[in-house]
């Protein structure tokens, strides 16, 4: 067994601290990571609070891995010694169902297996990325270019996938006018893609404040939601709305803003269920969709895409004794885009 | 004027009684219908009893209207005296806006002028098809083919094209898993349109009674949604809902019945809003859409695919005295499939 370091929550009612843990040993086909970067997801919040579904304790959050690969197993081939190398929110799945076999192991039919909060296929419960280092198989582990800042890639693993695959899926882009809803970790890489593939994209905030970074990030128009006159002359104009909110929010006002034949995607789950009436939906063919993630080729799609045209996360370097103040600033907003855990702080 | 006959509702109190009433005189681009049948949608009894918005009083329900062209004004060109016609949801549209340039009048971003219950460009009311004749614009007015029973075309102008469309638009066809949910006047029809698209085409019902109808209707399969064995069965399998239940339900439950990727296509709209927790759609990028009758080239589309594969809704012929009894066992679901009003009886 490897000695690891990491924070964990050892119940839900305490907050993260110090903890060693042992990693399992390599396998042939098991790749070990150093752990140099860990992105902070507002999942990671949501799950040492049990916010969605009773967590596995002690738990070690972490699903926006960057590292160095120190040790692979006999049988790895996609990987050596010193490869910079990412995981994200998935480290196993059943490989062997119709979305499996697809690469949509986000979407594995007998339910794949988080990086943390999880359990592996022995049962033993899975550890984040919290930690100095990690072991996965090595299907799991993903190619990060030496091109890009390696802190600025972690939130790719997660924030990243989550805008990139939906954006992919629905085809966005060229001659589409695409929102974005909310303008934290998510949101700011939906703009990045958005604007990336080519679309009209324009930001919808509660907060004039925004606006200057909204266009920072590249879009090109702003939305004060508060101001009738500027949602008048958006109302039923967009193709695409991404929704990355994970806070109650009032899904007719927003399906008022969709163009005919629209889609409204949630990559953000408030923990109450959204209210739609049909009428909204009905009054002009508008769909109301979801997406989770994204499974391990679209990832390394997205990670090579990023590379190629230079994208990656605007971040926040903190140490990760300062965990806690950073959450804290997460659920305020406070933060442009995502905090990254200098794992060197451990 | 033309003094014309018809079924009103005097107030929203009031039961449907005789009243006489004057339709406008045909116009250069009129059409005039002797009104043979009209079918009677569910939509009628929700409007005289305005639960879903107040209504305009008196108020002639009726848009799955068929007939006769009695009279046609001078630049009429498509419909000559003695051609069977068709008027459907709608008499009139902005005819300029993106939408109704398309042929997707039922989408009119300025607003389309319904049947009844709404109002002509020049604020008259609009009054339906429980009448003896009605003047239209020819562009709103159907060709109906001498093919098929008359009576039971009636309801394909509301039934039919409501669920003709959104089949044709998600392309229902081969290869797909289709349920149908709710088999009343619009899941007849969608059992018909399913099967003859090539789909396989389940009912899903909450009551047993319905299997053999079902399966009388051509459904390759029937579901018990109450039997759990039955529902384990197909639980993320079907490609497509097509929901016409207008009364609350269970979202979260039939979207677990969907595949990856699935779409659940609400045409029913239950007057309270639908609850959709985001993760219900983010577990296998899932939608929710909706959809609304049909546009004009459609419409005709859609009355020209049944002449030609000879598909009717399946209907029961009432005599208008007996309408309200009729809506009462419409609400009760005791109506197989559609009550269509012979206007002789008027």
């Amino acid at each position: 067994m490897i000695q690891t370091k990491g924070y964990a929550a050892q119940t839900v009612e305490s907050n993260l601290a110090p903890w060693n843990f042992e990693r399992r040993d390599v396998g042939p086909d098991d790749v070990q990571l150093e752990i140099i970067y860990c992105g902070v997801c507002h999942s990671d919040l949501h799950q040492i609070r049990n916010d969605w579904f009773p967590g596995i304790f002690p738990m070690v959050p972490g699903h926006e891995i960057v590292g160095k690969v120190i040790q692979t197993g006999a049988r790895v081939k996609k990987f050596k010694k010193g490869d910079l190398a990412g995981v994200g929110c998935l480290v196993d799945s059943c490989r062997e169902c119709k979305n499996c076999k697809k690469g949509l192991e986000q979407y594995c039919l007998n339910g794949s297996v988080p990086t943390y909060n999880g359990r592996n296929k022995d049962g033993s419960p899975t550890y984040g990325g919290y930690s100095n280092n990690i072991v996965v198989h090595e299907d799991f582990v993903l190619h990060v270019s030496e091109k890009l800042s390696l802190a600025a890639v972690a939130p790719l693993l997660c924030a990243g996938i989550t805008t990139y695959s939906p954006l992919r899926y629905w085809k966005v882009g060229k001659g589409h006018k695409l929102a974005v809803l909310g303008l934290g970790g998510l949101g700011h890489m939906g703009v990045k893609f958005g604007v990336s593939f080519g679309a009209e994209v324009t930001v919808l905030s509660t907060s004039p404040s925004k606006e200057k970074d909204a266009r920072a990030l590249g879009a090109h128009k702003f939305v004060l939601t508060s101001d009738s006159a500027q949602v008048e002359a958006v109302k039923e104009t967009f193709d695409f709305i991404l929704d990355t909110v994970s806070a109650k929010h009032d899904m007719s006002f927003y399906l008022s803003l969709l163009a005919t034949n629209g889609t409204h995607i949630c990559v953000g789950a408030p923990p109450e269920p959204h209210l739609i009436p049909a009428f909204a939906l009905m009054g002009g063919r508008k769909s109301v969709s979801g997406s989770g993630i994204g499974g391990l080729p679209e990832t390394q799609e997205m990670l090579d895409y990023c590379a190629e045209h230079d994208i990656v996360s605007d971040i926040e370097i903190i140490d990760i004794k300062n965990i806690h103040p950073a959450y804290e600033r997460m659920v305020k907003g406070d933060v442009r885009y995502r905090f990254v855990i200098d794992m060197a702080t451990l």
